[in-house]
């Protein structure tokens, strides 16, 4: 199954793609959709066009968005929940179904441990999708969560699997 | 100007269509999109397809968008915040101009004070919209930011206008 992995953000979204077979995982693509300028419905719409491009290029068959933190910035919670929103969205309305993760339940699947560093998500990405080449951290985070969707939603001995990779 | 004013909200989202012609308002259509169900992804799609439809049928060729108060609780602005991104895109994706408007100033302009409750606002509506059949609260705050919209955009007198509805 192919999966694509979401980490939202209005500035910068990380997108990951990742095949699942079974336990098998390999790396497709992955990348950072940017957006700026003063309008805001300009860059929602920037982003979605970005993610419905990168839907079409690659064809997954299921996307997860990770839950993002609610800290106790209210204006920049409201900024994430927008580009949040078009995170499901573009996904939904190429039909896939759309996971959602915690943070600390795809550091929990991936590193091992739920207040993983980024640093360390990173390290246990390269681990699990030998050779791939990550865009950035947002990426790295997609990728996670794509990693942590497979482990959820495949089941079939991917905990094995991510178990190995890690020893 | 046929302008489209909306109240996002996740479960029930307010929409109010007005044509603006200089200082005179004449009310189009009002209503309220619902969302409901586990799937967070599917409820933001049924709001997206529900705006966009109220665009093709009714072709406003400007929109404005409560900028909505961010409260203390983070889960509820998150979720606010992921409606409010689809009722930004779905007028931006029709090419559609997007005003955003803080309630004190919708508030301001249509009742005349920032802190008027939900019934002045209503009541104002009914007053500068002659003969409006109001589908709810929401779809009343919707038709407050189209009236917010017209004065602001259009200018040309409008603010008169207002004034003498008021009086």
């Amino acid at each position: 199954m192919r999966i694509l992995g979401i980490d939202p953000g209005l500035r910068h979204m990380g997108w990951g793609i990742i095949d699942a077979d079974g336990p098998r995982l390999r790396h497709v693509a992955n990348g950072i959709c940017n957006s700026s300028g003063d309008d805001l419905s300009l860059r929602l719409l920037s982003l979605f066009d970005q993610i419905t491009t990168i839907i079409a290029t690659h064809a997954p068959e299921a996307a997860a968005v990770e839950q993002t933190f609610v800290n106790k910035d209210g204006a920049g919670t409201l900024k994430l929940g927008q580009a949040r929103g078009i995170a499901m969205l573009a996904p939904a309305r190429a039909g896939l179904s759309v996971g959602e993760y915690a943070p600390n339940a795809v550091k929990k699947t991936v590193v091992g441990v739920g207040h993983a560093d980024k640093r360390q998500v990173a390290h246990m990405v390269r681990v699990q999708l030998p050779g791939v080449d990550i865009s950035g951290p947002d990426a790295a985070d997609a990728l996670a969560i794509a990693i942590c969707h497979a482990h959820h939603g495949a089941g079939q001995g991917l905990a094995a699997a991510v178990a190995r990779a890690r020893a």
